[in-house]
C-alpha cells in the first residue's frame, strides 16, 4: 500500500516520521507550534501534527529576516509551514523520548499559516481541566495527543469489525433514524412531521425491528454501525446517542451467533493490540448470578459469592436464618487483607449494601495477628461455634480476611455482594489488568416487574424461548428459559443478543405474557406479526456497544473521552450550545406550541 | 481468504454456487421455495436465497412419505432446510440461463423451518406492483432479486469509498445526530429536550462545522458516512434523510482535493465494475453554464447551446434584439431529427420554456426533404436572410435539424435551454449509456437573491475566496470567485466540495456581506468563529451523495431503490406507520402541545 500521508497535501513529511536515515532530506512539514523557545540566539520550535512533534531549528543565518522576525514571535498554536532541511542533532542533544528525537529541522523557510489567540487550556495529555471547558472547546481539546489516539483507535477498531464482517458474507445496510415509536423499551426521542400535523418520528433505540425485517427480506447476513437514541437521565456511560454494532443472521442457532462473534472479536481485539484466549467461556446466566451476583461479572479477580444458606439454617442469628426461612438467601464475600480495617471502615460499607437494597450488613473480620481465627463481629455470638466454623470453611478464611454478608431474596442479596465485591477490589488496589471476555448465556425469558405488576422481558420481547419451555409461557413464565448471550467484557456488559422468535403465534402468545392486548397487537406489533407470517426465517443476532468496547480498549473512564462531541451529563453541548431555543415560526410549521 | 458464507449456519452450500463439478457432494440447502411444480411423480422447487437459486427434485423414492406430502403442499416463499446430494441434469434439461442450471438437488430430507401466508405480489423482478405497496411489505420487496442487488452494490460501495480514504489516511469520525439548528441552510428537522424545556436539538444538514471543527481539532483527514436531514417537499431523489459521504482535509488546496479524489473515485466506480477515464475534465462553471446552460451538465451528448447574441443584434425581430439590447441574450440548441416534427409537436415544448421561465420559444424546423434549408417558422420573415443565413451556420444547420431558441436573460435562457436539451436527448431517444464523470470549478462565491433581496452564497458561506478577490466582497461581490468544485455524474450533482475560509477576520466579512448584522454574529456563528481564532489550519473538503450516486451505477430512476426503508413522497413509512400519533404523556415529558 502506498503511504498517501504526504501526497495531496501542503507537506512531504508528517512531524512524526523523520528519523536518523532521513538526514540530509529537504522537507516540508506543516502542523502547530507547540513548544516554543529562544536559546543561544536560534528559536527552537516542537512542530506538532497529528502523527507526533519534530524539533525546528530557526537560525538567523538560514532564513530571511523578516521570516527569523516571524519565529521570534511565533505564538502557541500558530499554523505554521517550514521548509527545511533534516539533520542530526549534535551529540547529547539527542532525545530518546521522542521518536523523531534523533533528528531536527533546520528551517530554511517559516509561513505562518494562521495565528491563534492563546487558548484557554494546555494542549497537553494529562491536564486537570474540568471536562465542560474541554467540551467547550472540543476542537482545541481534540488536538491533544491522547484524544487524538481515542479516536484513532475508534477508527481502527470499527474498521476492523467491518472487515471482519465483510469477510464473512455480512452486508452493511443502513435503517432508518426517522424511525417509529416503539412499544416497550425506554424513552423515545420525538421528531415532529411537518407534512403530517400531530404526527411523530421517533429516533431509534436500536435498529432491531428493521434487523428482523431485513432478516425477513432475504438480506441473510447484515450488520451496522448505528446510531442508537434513548431519551434516559445520563450516567457515565450513557450518552442521549450512542454507537452500537448491530449485527443479525439467517438460518442459525446460538452456538452459530457465538462461534462466528468469536472469529471477529479476535480480529478486532488484535487489530486493538490485544490478544485474547478463544474460545471464550460460556456460563450460565444462573451461574453468573451464583457466583458473581451480577450478569456482567468481571472475571478478572476472584472475591467470589458464597452460599451460606444450608450452613446458617440452625444458627441463632435470626437475620440469617429468617432470610433462610423466607425462601431467600445468606452469603458473603471474602475480602482478603481487609480484616484489618477499623471497625469504623468496615461499617461504612453498609452504605453501599444499603444503596443496593439491603437492610443492614452483617461482617466479621479477621486480623493479620488472628491466627486462631477467633473473628471479630456484633454477630458471632448469635452464630456459635460450629456454624462460625462452618462459614470459615465454606468461605476459606485466612487471618487478614474481612467477611461481608448478605441475608435477602436472590436478587438483593446478589445485588448487594456484587457492589461490595467491585468496590473491595478498587478499595484493595486489586490488579484488574489486561481484558476478560466471556459470553453469560441462557438468560430466563421472563421477569416478574413488581412495580408494574406485570411480566417483562429479561431480554427483550423477541427473544425465542426453547420449544421444551413454550407450554410454560402461560402456566409458569419465570421458568421459560431463552436462547440469549450477552458478551462481557472487563465487568461491562459489551454487547447482548439472541436467537429471534420467527413464528408469528409464539410471538403473539409472548407478546400476550408481556401484558399486550389482543386488541392493541395490531397496531403495536402488526408489521412485525405479518413479517413472521410470511416466511420469517430462522433468526438471530447481537449488538454491541461500539464506545464502551473502544473506553475499555482505551483504558478510559468514560465514554465521552472515545466520542468526539459527547454531551454533558444535562444532554447539551456546550460548544455549538444545542439544545437552542426555537423561533415560534418553527414550531408552528410542525403544528405545536410550548406549555 | 476463507469463504465464511457456509460457515456459522445451517446449510453447507448456497442456492447459488453450485455447479457441475459438485456433482455427487452431499449439501444441505436453506432457502424460499420460490417455483414449485409437480411433473411425472415429482416435486420440482427451485429453491432461492440471496446467491441465486438451485433446482430441487423431490422423489417420492428418496424421502420419508412424511416429507414427500410436504413438498407436495408447499407454499409460495415457505422457508425450507433441504438434505440431499447434487446430481447432473438430465440431457436436455440443462438451464443455460441459471448459474446453476447443470445440476439439481436431488433431496433426502425436507424440512419447512417456517410456512408463509400468500404474500400480496411475487417476488420476482421487474413487478409492476405500486411502490407503496412495494414499501408497505417492504421485507417481502427486499426478497426480489434485484432489490437485493441493489443493497449488496451500495455495501460494496461504500466499503470501497471506506477503504479507498483509509488508505490515504483518513479517519471514520462520528458527529452528533442531536444537533444544533443551524442558521442558514433548508429547514431543520427539530428534536425536543426533556432535561431543557422549550429547547430542540436539530438533525444536521450535514455535519459541515463539525467536520471543520474536527480539523481545527487537528484530525487533518476525516471521514464520515453520514446521515442527513432536510426537512423539504419531497422529489423523485430526495428523502427526509439521505447520506453523504462527508470528507475533509487539512493542509490543502482545491487541486489536493480534487486530485485525490479523483484516485478515490477510481477504486469506487471499479469495485462496482466501472472503469472510467482519468483525470477528469475541470471544466469552469462559467464554460459549463455558457456551453449546457446548467451547472451539472451531462456530457454524455452534445446538443450544446449556441451563442446567437452578436449575430441577431441587426435583424428585425424584437424579441431577439430587446433581449439582447436589455443585457440578455439569444441562444439556441439544434435538435438534430426533430425537423421533421409536426408544428403541434414542435410547439408544445414551449410548456417546458415556460415552466422554467420564458415567455416564448421561438424555433426553426428543417425538414429531411428541406435540402436548401429554406426552414419553416414564423420568425424566418423577421430574421432577414443574412441573420438566418448566420445562424444556420453558427448552429451547424443540416436538413433535419431543429433550432430551439431562448431570448431572455442570461439565467433563464440557460435554464430554459438546458432543459430542452434534456427533454430532446429523452424524446429523441439519444444514447446516454456508461457514466461521464466531471468536475464543475470555480463557482461565483455570491448570488444575488431577488427576492429576499439580499446576497446568498451559491455553495456556502464557508467557501474560501481567492486572495485577489476579497477586495470585491463589499465593492463587487458578484465578482467574487471561489475554491469550489462539484463532481457531476450523469447530469447529476454527485458532490460538491470547496476549500473553507481558516481565517476568522475573512469569514467575518463573508457573514456580513451575506446580511448577518455584528450583533447576530456571536450568538449564531459563534463557535467556528473562536475555532478560527485558535490556530485553524487551511482545509478544505467534499461531500457526495451515496444514495444518487448508487443510483446511477444501479441504473435506477429513483433513490427509493437503493435505500432499504425509504419514506413516501409524504415522507411516511408504511411499514411501520411512521410518524405515528404519540400520547399526551409523552408531549408533556418534553413540554409541547399541538396546536
Amino acid at each position: 500500500m502506498t503511504d498517501f500521508k504526504n501526497e495531496f497535501c501542503m507537506h512531504t513529511a508528517t512531524c512524526g516520521e523523520l528519523r536518523k536515515s532521513d538526514v540530509g532530506r529537504e522537507v516540508v512539514l506543516t502542523g502547530w507550534a507547540w513548544h516554543n523557545r529562544d536559546h543561544g540566539g536560534l528559536i527552537f520550535c516542537d512542530l506538532r501534527d497529528r502523527e507526533g512533534y519534530t524539533q525546528v531549528v530557526v537560525d538567523p543565518d538560514c532564513v530571511s529576516e523578516e521570516e527569523f522576525h516571524i519565529a521570534e514571535h511565533l505564538g502557541r498554536e500558530y499554523v505554521l509551514q517550514i521548509s527545511g532541511r533534516v539533520r542530526a542533532r549534535g551529540e547529547g542533544a539527542e532525545n530518546p523520548n521522542m521518536v523523531t528525537g534523533e533528528i531536527e529541522v533546520l528551517a530554511t523557510s517559516v509561513k505562518v499559516l494562521n495565528t491563534s489567540v492563546t487558548p484557554p487550556f494546555s494542549i497537553e495529555d494529562g491536564i486537570e481541566t474540568d471536562e465542560t471547558t474541554r467540551m467547550k472547546w472540543r476542537y482545541l481539546d481534540l488536538r491533544r495527543p491522547e484524544m487524538y489516539a481515542n479516536l484513532l483507535l475508534r477508527h481502527k477498531v470499527a474498521q476492523a469489525m467491518r472487515q471482519a464482517l465483510n469477510e464473512r458474507g455480512f452486508i452493511e445496510v443502513e435503517t432508518p433514524i426517522l424511525a417509529n415509536s416503539t412499544p416497550e423499551g425506554a424513552r423515545d426521542y420525538l421528531v415532529p412531521s411537518r407534512p403530517n400535523p400531530g404526527k411523530f418520528y421517533a429516533l431509534p433505540q436500536s435498529p432491531q425491528q428493521f434487523k428482523q425485517m431485513l432478516m425477513v427480506g432475504g438480506i441473510e447476513r447484515y450488520y451496522q454501525i448505528a446510531r442508537c437514541f434513548r431519551d434516559e437521565d445520563l450516567r457515565a456511560d450513557r450518552q442521549p446517542e450512542f454507537t452500537q454494532v448491530d449485527i443479525e443472521m439467517s438460518f442459525v442457532e446460538e452456538t452459530d451467533v457465538m462461534d462466528l462473534m468469536e472469529g471477529v472479536f479476535k480480529e478486532v481485539l488484535s487489530a486493538a493490540g490485544v490478544e485474547h484466549e478463544f474460545p471464550l467461556q460460556r456460563m450460565p446466566w444462573k451461574e453468573a448470578m451464583e457466583r458473581f451476583g451480577c450478569d456482567r461479572p468481571d472475571v478478572r479477580f476472584g472475591m467470589e459469592l458464597v452460599d451460606l444458606t444450608d450452613l446458617i439454617k440452625d444458627c441463632n442469628f435470626k437475620v440469617f436464618t429468617g432470610a433462610a426461612a423466607n425462601g431467600g438467601v445468606v452469603k458473603c464475600i471474602n475480602a482478603k487483607s481487609a480484616g484489618n480495617w477499623s471497625r469504623g471502615e468496615i461499617e461504612k460499607l453498609a452504605d453501599i449494601a444499603a444503596a443496593n437494597g439491603a437492610k443492614g450488613m452483617a461482617w466479621i473480620a479477621y486480623t493479620d495477628a488472628d491466627t486462631e481465627l477467633v473473628g471479630k463481629s456484633p454477630i458471632i455470638k448469635f452464630l456459635g461455634e460450629e456454624t462460625h466454623n462452618a462459614i470459615k470453611e465454606a468461605a476459606g478464611v485466612e487471618p487478614g480476611d474481612l467477611l461481608l454478608f448478605a441475608a435477602d431474596t436472590f436478587d438483593t442479596a446478589s445485588a448487594v455482594l456484587s457492589a461490595l465485591r467491585l468496590h473491595m477490589a478498587d478499595a484493595l488496589g486489586i490488579e484488574r489488568n489486561g481484558h476478560a471476555l466471556l459470553w453469560v448465556v441462557d438468560f430466563p425469558m421472563f421477569r416478574y416487574d413488581a412495580v408494574e405488576k406485570k411480566y417483562a422481558a429479561e431480554h427483550h420481547p423477541f427473544t425465542m424461548i426453547p420449544e421444551e419451555d413454550w407450554e410454560k409461557i402461560e402456566s409458569d413464565p419465570l421458568a421459560c428459559s431463552s436462547y440469549s448471550y450477552d458478551i462481557v467484557m472487563d465487568g461491562f456488559e459489551m454487547g447482548g443478543g439472541s436467537i429471534r422468535i420467527h413464528n408469528a403465534e409464539l410471538q403473539k402468545r409472548v407478546l400476550r405474557r408481556l401484558g399486550v392486548e389482543d386488541d392493541q397487537m395490531e397496531e403495536k406489533f402488526g408489521h412485525l406479526i405479518h413479517a413472521l407470517e410470511l416466511g420469517a426465517p430462522p433468526h438471530g443476532g447481537i449488538a454491541l456497544g461500539l464506545d464502551r468496547l473502544v473506553m475499555l480498549l482505551a483504558g478510559k473512564q468514560s465514554i465521552r473521552d472515545v466520542i468526539a462531541f459527547p454531551k454533558t451529563s444535562s444532554a447539551s453541548d456546550p460548544m455549538t450550545g444545542a439544545p437552542n431555543e426555537v423561533t415560534g415560526r418553527q414550531l408552528k410549521e410542525v403544528n405545536l406550541r410550548l406549555l
